[in-house]
């Protein structure tokens, strides 16, 4: 087997091949992590909407499973205060729907299932001293991230501008992501929310590679091997992976946010924030065509959630994707279908050295 | 020197570099594509801009200078009926500026400077006999488009999805501009004009490339050799560089907005339809953010850009961008200052060829 070119992030994070999975909430499983890390790759568990028993449970999973390098994921908003005034002109947009389906539009919501990195968090991190922690929507607080700096694992931030990547990099993380406009789900954006300002991997992965000394992971619209190989040709030292892993058996995926993951095209997704206030890119639904792509009138993150989730509770089991978040980056459809997770990675590790 | 390892749109055009001159109306001169063409790469003309007059003399003076291959592009957009009501309040909007500036918000306008591509482009083709003729915005009606296959000129379309590639190569194409999210200036769009689904050069090439049986031109964010490689990989035959060229001295750009180019970072463009009634990226101005970037009541392309017109002109002499149409990609920070365009593309291709 060929030598990757760049052994940066190898090094770093004591891991053969330059593939992390992306942290998806939701569909990323301990068992898809576990296959990532065996497999030589970089698994990562998303925490964002787990308790700190899951997260407990999870983590003891993968280490029961494998004693390779794992990363753990987790968002770092600040929860806002609750707005009443912007709460109810979001059940006064929605009513319609909840009037559809034969909800009741008064009735409590429960709370958002999305929480930021916390002493709870960190004291897991303490205990469990995963190899790598990342973050989404810049970094926790000082002294959470001392803490975990004195674990001595690496720490990843999330950038979708170089500024953002800049700040980071001065805050002490040791590895970038670069999430391009391409990528699905959350966007990572915490500087700016300007989403008309949002760049292309593209561009994107050069001047964030120019502008700072800490190794770039490429994330947006790499799924193949073209794209591993196109990755690391713009200056990036890895590639973070999400969509493409969403096809895995050890995804924990939505029949029907699977069902449009098959058959979505290149333009199929937008980035919305009538899920959960903040701006995601998924395939374009109902909720999306109607409400979005983007309202003013939704809820701060991750407050916006609340409402939409008696609208799925009620709708999905008929199957419709009306009101589910088909979260997806650009390139499913570069995607292979039904491949396990490890034999997934070692595939597009070997196909893209082929190329080098 | 190594060979290229794909010669698809070498052989197709009888260059010998994979490197097109993105034809950039306005800043396209025939010096640019002189320059281009002699060093190997493809020369382009923008056309979009100019009498049948200036489209002679300027296809003379490229002719007199290089006997290599060259590109002369085409809009072709369907001219809209004139919208009073549409036009009314498009005046209404830009009121506030015309009386900050001392203008007569009542005075007639000059019509639009963009024309499509017609009977006396097709004659020009016809007489002079372009290598290659390129289109923006779809294709000519069939009997202009029969007209300019049967000067043996091979045809270019610009798609911004897979659904427009597979439209164009349907429609007798002979190679496909993939115009990424990142690209500066209009975009190609034709069959769609939702901005919200536009995508990415990194997730459109190895989609596109899949999609179709013709060769596939990279274009959007490419700007140095690393994103020649990277196109390359991604399985483009070729790349399109528009933004890196602005910088070259043979380039006509006025001096306000090479100074904005000088600065653009990453994230300092946007899409916006407030100059000509057409999204088109640039760098983000007063206009942009005030009335933009998306604008509902700006009338069809190319209307919208009668009524800018007069703004510009009283405004930029003064030394303000706030009204100039300042196009850009978003890897100007990728860019060379001052190269000439020659020794640009010389580069360019030898660094790339050093990295494959």
């Amino acid at each position: 087997m060929k030598a990757w070119p760049d052994r940066r992030i190898l090094d770093l994070f004591g891991i053969e091949l330059p593939i992390i999975l992306a942290p998806m909430a939701g569909p990323g499983t301990a068992e898809l992590a576990i296959a990532v890390s065996e497999s030589g790759g970089l698994g990562s568990l998303p925490c964002a909407q787990l308790s700190a028993a899951e997260i407990r449970s999870s983590v003891e999973t993968i280490r029961g499973k494998t004693s390779r390098p794992i990363n753990v994921n987790f968002f770092c908003h600040t929860p806002p205060a609750f707005d009443r005034e912007r709460d109810l002109a979001w059940r006064a947009r929605l009513k319609p729907y909840y009037l559809e389906l034969g909800l009741n539009p008064e009735a409590p919501f429960a709370p958002p299932s999305r929480r930021p990195f916390d002493g709870d968090g960190c004291a897991l991190v303490e205990e469990f001293k995963p190899e790598v922690v990342s973050f989404h929507f810049g970094l926790p607080a000082q002294n959470l991230l001392d803490r975990v700096k004195a674990t001595k694992a690496r720490v990843i931030g999330t950038a979708t501008t170089v500024q953002e990547a800049r700040w980071l990099e001065s805050h002490g993380c040791d590895a970038i992501v670069a999430m391009g406009f391409e990528a699905g789900g959350h966007r990572g954006n915490f500087l700016s929310d300007d989403i008309a300002r949002q760049v292309g991997t593209f561009a994107l992965v050069p001047q964030m590679v120019d502008a700072i000394r800490i190794p770039v992971i490429a994330a947006g619209g790499v799924a193949d091997a073209r794209g591993i190989v196109a990755a690391l040709a713009l200056g990036a030292s890895a590639v973070q992976i999400g969509t493409a892993y969403l096809f895995c058996p050890e995804a924990k995926v939505p029949t029907i946010h699977l069902e449009a993951l098959k058959k979505a095209a290149d333009d199929d997704t937008m980035i919305t924030n009538v899920f959960t206030g903040r701006p995601a890119r998924g395939i374009v639904n109902r909720l999306m065509r109607e409400v979005g792509p983007m309202a003013a009138s939704a809820p701060s993150f991750p407050l916006a959630s609340s409402a939409i989730a008696p609208l799925r509770a009620k709708s999905e089991p008929r199957g419709s994707n009306d009101f589910v978040n088909l979260w997806a980056g650009q390139a499913a459809r570069l995607a292979r279908r039904g491949v396990p997770a490890g034999k997934l990675t070692h595939a597009l590790a070997t196909e893209a050295l082929a190329k080098l």
